[in-house]
């Protein structure tokens, strides 16, 4: 099987006005992504807002995202599902799907004892038929702890890496130095742009990066930079990546800032399945501006028009200045 | 419509030993749990593990315990379903099944702001065919501010009460002072069996105790005896509470001391959805021994061939001693 | 030696101009707080900074209140000193100047080991001159737990009590519980006004409540209508109460509230030690009118001319009005 | 002025049987940091303890180490005291004695609002005589944010750098980001040597390491691999340093860990400040006897004889074998 590496996309879910899925708006983001080069699909992750899905529309996000796909890349289905069973049918039909594997979090809602956490990793690789990626993402759900990776990593064949996305730098390095020398192969990526290259220059092997369904030929340029040894250009477009995160964690609730960025990117996005009060959808609209100025800025011309030049803002528009933005668009181009 | 007011019980889910929904044992528990005069059932709650039940299985546990309660009691029913449209849709069925109420927790999952949390509940207030009450527990989903609830509770007919089960005592006064002024019908609940006597002393409306789920008897006597004004019993009742809430709260993970409780009383519960890791079980092990020997102190004879006593353990089985509680089980009978 | 009980007054310190502590003021305050009945002081509490004194002026604040009490009540001295040596240094020197007691929070700043928290009071037990208090504050310093609190009320003759300011009444509860039926003279008192009434009617034995120094008469009226049996003038003063404390945490940073309200009873508080900022400035100007206001309901005519009415607030001027504070006043005043 | 780079040293205190600083062995510790090529001297950081010591003692502890430095290093002087004016006292002193700047924590104890935290530095950097480090550490103490950091960069040249021990490498690199730019002379350093290679690749410069008071060897090679851009051993060495780090971190009581390997390497260190229960006094043992194999494997052949070799320790002692200690001691000795 192919190892899983690289930049994966967790993408958005474009809505109606409804709030019924977009499919058509859905298939043709698809499209997108993978013509800029990402390195593979995500559906379902907590961008795609999977809690808020049922589990039917869970299973008709993947089917309509591997339909449009293709087969050109992997695809990491999340698969964090109410209980074990349920996580056992939805990869199921994954592994039916074509997909890679399946990212699962560590149980939410209730504080579960660690041990109880890793047996219910146990529990699922023993049954999978398809290759698992821990999800670790403490601040929404029951951690992972480094001990208990280590462990699903030597007895589970099934679980092949983990995501993690706690923003803990040194738990990742920990959880590097634990996994790595036994099992090389064991995928340790990084849920949180904000240290990508630093993951990746530690041995890291890739991340799952919402932002890259925003600016997918900038995530993919710091990737790409990193693999041929050009560590200057990954620190610049790595601090350059605050900005545009930084923007977009602050607008409204998560993910509203992404589904911005992705509709002044040309897609429909709708309405948010969580309503916005009337100041935080102020802040969704501020955001918006902020958002279009920097993608302006990167030379991604649909957005021009919706920027509108704010002064003195700390993240403001000429940040980006001194990326050659045009050559990353043609490099990445010329890749693909 | 009658007031929501007086103790509701959040019963557990029995399993089957596939973890299936033992339907039999749920409609005989909802039997035993009317017949022992609790004032209301909540199913759906916190203790019922709404999370980790499929849609189709939350609708089926209300089903059920709706056509064994025969109109006998109130039904509250959670509805903390994945977005509005299908809070509506939960909504809708448990009208038809003659609820009294639907109760619904902050967005979970993701950190929603305050301001978006409240609206999330307009929206539902605006739209649902039944009374609804808000669910505040911090420590699983987005708190509701008491500033939040105070405006709810002024500009929505629909929403009817709150269950606090934040185990904050000054915010709980706090709700109570902001809303009772202006909405004395709008009922202020607490949902931590530690501080029921202190809450009903200070003009709460009662609570939904999981406890009363495996000692039924004890906890409407602490209410019955508050009716009647004798606080020194209420006083007796509420610190001799903390044992049997204090073990079950550390068996296992949440709610399998409660599950352990409730097969002292006689019922099987089967297969736990989150499965217990080596440690994790045993932990439950000892804490159904220490169960049992407070039900059999209590005079609750089912439980009592478990009980093997222990020296010196702090939530030990004399705790119970100076509590007649014969003289409780005849009295609750008697209020039939 | 007389058992702790009732309501400590733990009061702000006044300063200078120039931030030095006002010596006259802190006389005189001490002098005013008995005559209105306290029924003991407490010098260098959370309320009197004793973390932004030097070590020799918590020493001064303790000798000038000694001195201006002329042995009236009793006094419960701050002693959270940076090391062991130090708390007994403060311990002999309180001791000498006739103090009940010292208070001391677990170990501050860093994160320290439960069992080495309980050594930590183990010590200072086995060599203070004088009796301890345990000082409970898990918010700022490390938390003492109940298991702990019942071991050292076991072994420890000279720790004669805890001063729970978690603001959690399960964990208040669960310290009566495990405290009292073999220690009953461990006086258990709450740090928190919120729960003042609640937790006498439980069995606690009273509180170092904050609002104590602005508004004496009104919290020693809860308590003595406590032991009086009055409940329902308990309930009644501590909803009001809600408006104070509320108001008084809102404004800057703690304790700027409380000096705010000390103030408007006619001290003069002077500059504070922490600086605020110009935003953070207007919040303590804002609550200082809202403070005026409540205090101005209850009766307190220093405070009347501050009073500019507002609009809509929702902790107005007008929560005191069913409250008869003259009568208040009249009665504290006779039982003196 | 020199700027502030490199990797500081904050150092462990010694004490003496009674508990008081052992000053004979402070000088020899101090002398021997200095002579093993540390950038910088680090008195009074969390390491050392500060918050356990008296006024008086931290002043004698800068004192003595000033005075075994003999101008050799820069010294960063903590001087987190209880307000400003005794911050500003200390900064008097320790600029008589030749400090390069002094290190402030944010007001610890008491939550204090952000923009109030911003005001605290305001002032001391108005009138410090010598220049400030910030140091953020919001574990322990108020947070310093981003914005207040930007801020306080550009408005205050008294300010020169600032310590983050957040352990939050995205908030380092916001800080990178937001500060750089426009102030490249602003230190930013981390006080996490979990992430020093990371940061330093970053654009950091350099850090405040507690483990170079136990291996200033290893640490020392770390940073100057990384001036010589080899970046294959600074990996090698930061992941073999998180055994060393994590071992100290699970200890006993911060920083019991790190006293014992400085006591491994040859430093008397005495009775520790905060007592330790017995079963936490364990922790310490076994991993006293987890360091020394470390540092055998390190070749520091002083802690050889306490290494008993453990089977199946994670942190076992085999992680640093590939390490090639004796040219890491050869190449700094050379270098000096």
């Amino acid at each position: 099987m192919s190892p899983i590496q690289g930049v994966y996309c967790p993408n958005i879910v474009p809505y109606n006005a409804d709030r019924s899925i977009n499919e058509a708006e859905l298939e043709r983001m698809t499209e997108w992504l993978v013509e800029k080069g990402i390195s593979g699909l995500y559906p379902n992750g907590s961008t795609g807002e999977f809690i808020r899905l049922s589990f039917e529309e869970r299973l008709r996000v993947v089917e309509i995202m591997a339909r449009a796909n293709r087969g050109r890349v992997p695809i990491l289905a999340g698969a964090a599902e109410a209980n074990i069973d349920l996580v056992l049918e939805a990869a199921r039909r994954y592994a039916d799907l074509g997909c890679r594997a399946i990212s699962v979090t560590g149980p939410y809602y209730y504080k579960v004892k660690p041990e109880s956490v890793e047996y219910y990793f146990r529990e699922i690789a023993a049954k999978s038929p398809i290759d698992v990626v821990l999800y670790n993402i403490p601040q929404f759900s029951n951690e992972i702890t480094v001990e208990s990776v280590q462990r699903l990593a030597l007895d589970c064949p099934r679980i092949v890496g983990i995501k993690d996305s706690s923003r803990d730098m040194p738990r990742f390095l920990n959880t590097l130095h634990a996994v790595k020398p036994q099992r090389p192969d064991f995928a340790v990526l990084v849920g949180c742009e904000e240290i990508l290259f630093p993951t990746l220059m530690m041995g890291g092997d890739g991340g799952t990066i919402a932002t890259s369904g925003v600016v997918p030929e900038v995530v993919m340029r710091l990737y790409k930079s990193f693999l041929k040894g050009d560590f200057d250009t990954c620190r610049d477009i790595q601090l350059k990546l605050l900005d545009i995160i930084n923007v977009m964690l602050q607008a409204g609730n998560f993910p509203d800032g992404f589904r911005s960025g992705v509709e002044l990117r040309g897609f429909k996005t709708g309405e948010p399945r969580q309503p916005l009060g009337p100041t935080d959808g102020k802040t969704v609209e501020q955001a918006r501006e902020v958002i279009a100025c920097l993608l302006a800025d990167c030379g991604f011309s649909e957005a021009a028009r919706y920027c509108r030049r704010h002064q003195g803002a700390r993240t403001g528009p000429k940040t980006f200045n001194r990326l050659d933005v045009e050559s990353i668009v043609r490099e990445v181009i010329r890749d693909l």
